[in-house]
């Protein structure tokens, strides 16, 4: 169903020849209205790739009538070429598609450093908007796929309306090297001022703390594209709510997917006096990696928890900390606290909290384990 | 030479039983003046093991008479009686010598929230003292060891005084939950004053700029010992870069020895608008466990260095930026630079510089590749 479960889109993916194996890289998301409202949010790395720097231009009329998605190379670090030709793919998707190229947003993801090969590029889109289809969804899902080893969608209905989406990578908006790409469509009836702040507030909450390894992507987008053709406008809380539960679902299939991992770490923390203490201990935590390696290896190492909170400057007492481990209390008041012989790891999903005892404010961060496997990818994935 | 190339020190290592498999776990380093001047830095982790607590009460007075240092239980998140622990430690040890217990400073490193068998560690104190030796520097530098594979020692000679010290674990004062401890003796004829500001001059770019993987331990502790028995009093600049010598050479012994690695990373960030600038760019790049892996693979991934440059703070253009990886400048102006095939990295040592073009600043930050190998000792090392 993917970003044509909502009424009033098309999509295409297809075998571009950018990548030398052969599968599908090129996807095309067309927005057919009445509506082309939009909104867009952009990694936060000062490093931006060429297709975030030109669609943040796009983003800036809140008008998109297409996004062309390339997997096999993130045209990031390429200079003033690498500019011209995301250029050059928006005003090619221009033209098969009669819009206007400022319409068209462009998302690549791949080597950082290298140029795309145009000469494939540019006849791929050829052939995606021949094959455009109210049920190109899955196919659109597929060919952005980098490492994933899995399509990512999702789908909420309202009443009379939908919000759809597919995603692929690893990492939160800000990070995942892997880079992240979303592309969330709706056929509900909202203007652009309502699709940005509804993609803002869910970002936040959602792949702002999926954080899978800690490092910031030059290409990470998610764009969120409204036709209208539902003829229905939600309740603001409503759809932002949709929204939300959309990018949370699309997040956890995307640490579920991480690369190498075999655990997936819910860090939840609680009691904290404000909210940005509880991200900022709860990302001090997800990425400290002495205790993403325990918990690879099933051992519940509260000390590492206790340590990585420490370099936090989050409001707490030492000695007034407490750690639970899938539901096991094994630090208290800073110290040991129940057995952690009681602590079972056997299952794939980690939840450890840590009581900050210092207000009442949580914040959840998921992230990965370290393992043997994510080294052997990343020191293979060859630039 | 260690601890006691310095003259008016003592030393004694020995196995006091705290670790099960018995290897040396108790060292005893005892200043016989006539100077008992000292200084000492601590780590900034707010969670503080009981000896570092301890500790920074001792060095308030500028007076250090003894350093009783155990592996084998690193006495953190271990509540008051912990802290009684290594009072009692400090009692004893100052009992045995005829000193006062708050001239007797403590370390402790091991494992996190589990109490020291106390009824080893204290025979093992007259045990050690029976020992103490003008020759035991070597046997206390083992004696601390934890992870590490070999012990670490250096010594730098001045005009008729010495300074020459200990290290153990791997990471940087403030990381490295492997904890680092480094004891320092000279007989140089200075006050605790200048040994403080020798001491933080040294550790600021030394120990502070080695980063094996980005953790920070509760317990590092760096200390600096002056018997004055040489009767020499240096100008202040000679022995600060005395000190300085002995630390770098430690922290690069340290780095050499981290757990799991197969290359030592030399970052070097020149051209910055300031020194914090080039110091936070240098941490971003040799904490990016992306490229560590890359390094891990011998690929020259300038793409990833820059990615980690770009989640700074630090005055940049991204298309002024420069990166060489073993002498070959793979990205220039923000873009491909020279052939990636020419760079070799072959050997254990890699070097990369990245130029920030903003400016006249330089640091250094040394950190290590991640492998498998870390990844399986950090999860099998148990709590």
């Amino acid at each position: 169903m993917s970003v044509t479960a909502a009424k009033g889109f098309a999509a295409a993916g297809i075998a571009a020849g950018i990548k030398e194996n052969g599968n599908p890289d090129l996807a095309l998301v067309v927005n057919n209205g009445p509506r082309r409202a939009a909104a867009g949010v952009f990694t936060s790395n000062r490093v931006k790739a060429a297709p975030v720097q030109w669609s943040e231009q796009v983003l800036r009329s809140g008008q998109v009538s297409a996004v062309v998605l390339n997997s096999g190379g993130a045209n990031a670090c390429t200079g003033p070429k690498g500019f011209q030709d995301t250029h050059a793919t928006a005003e090619k998707v221009a033209e098969v598609l009669g819009r206007g190229a400022i319409e068209v947003a462009v998302c690549s993801t791949g080597l950082i450093g290298v140029l795309l090969p145009m000469d494939k590029l540019l006849p791929g889109i050829d052939t995606a908007a021949a094959q455009l289809s109210e049920h190109g969804g899955e196919k659109a899902a597929i060919a952005i796929k980098t490492t994933d080893t899995v399509h990512k969608t999702s789908v909420v209905t309202g009443e009379g309306w939908t919000v759809g989406g597919m995603a692929k990578g690893a990492g939160m908006l800000a990070p995942g090297l892997a880079t992240m790409l979303v592309v969330l469509t709706t056929d509900a009836d909202v203007d652009s001022e309502t699709l940005d702040r509804a993609l803002r507030g869910a970002t936040k909450v959602t792949f702002d703390r999926v954080d899978s390894d800690g490092c910031m992507s030059t290409n990470d987008t998610v764009l969120l594209l409204a036709s209208g053709s539902s003829g229905i406008t939600p309740g603001e809380e409503e759809f932002a709510d949709a929204v939300r539960a959309v990018c949370a679902d699309l997040g956890r299939q995307l640490i579920g997917d991480a690369e190498g991992a075999s655990k997936d770490i819910k860090v939840e923390v609680v009691n904290a006096a404000t909210e940005e203490d509880a991200v900022e201990v709860g990302r001090s935590i997800a990425r400290n990696n002495l205790l993403k390696c325990a918990i690879h290896g099933e051992d519940p190492n509260w000390g590492r928890v206790l340590s990585a909170i420490g370099t936090t400057s989050a409001a707490f007492e030492p000695d007034r900390l407490n750690v639970a481990i899938n539901g096991v209390w094994v630090c208290k008041n800073g110290s040991v606290g129940e057995d952690r012989e009681e602590v079972d790891m056997r299952y794939r999903e980690v939840h450890v909290v840590a009581d900050l005892a210092a207000g009442t404010e949580t914040a959840t961060i998921w992230t990965n384990d370290l393992t043997a496997e994510y080294v052997h990818e990343n020191s293979a994935y060859s630039s």
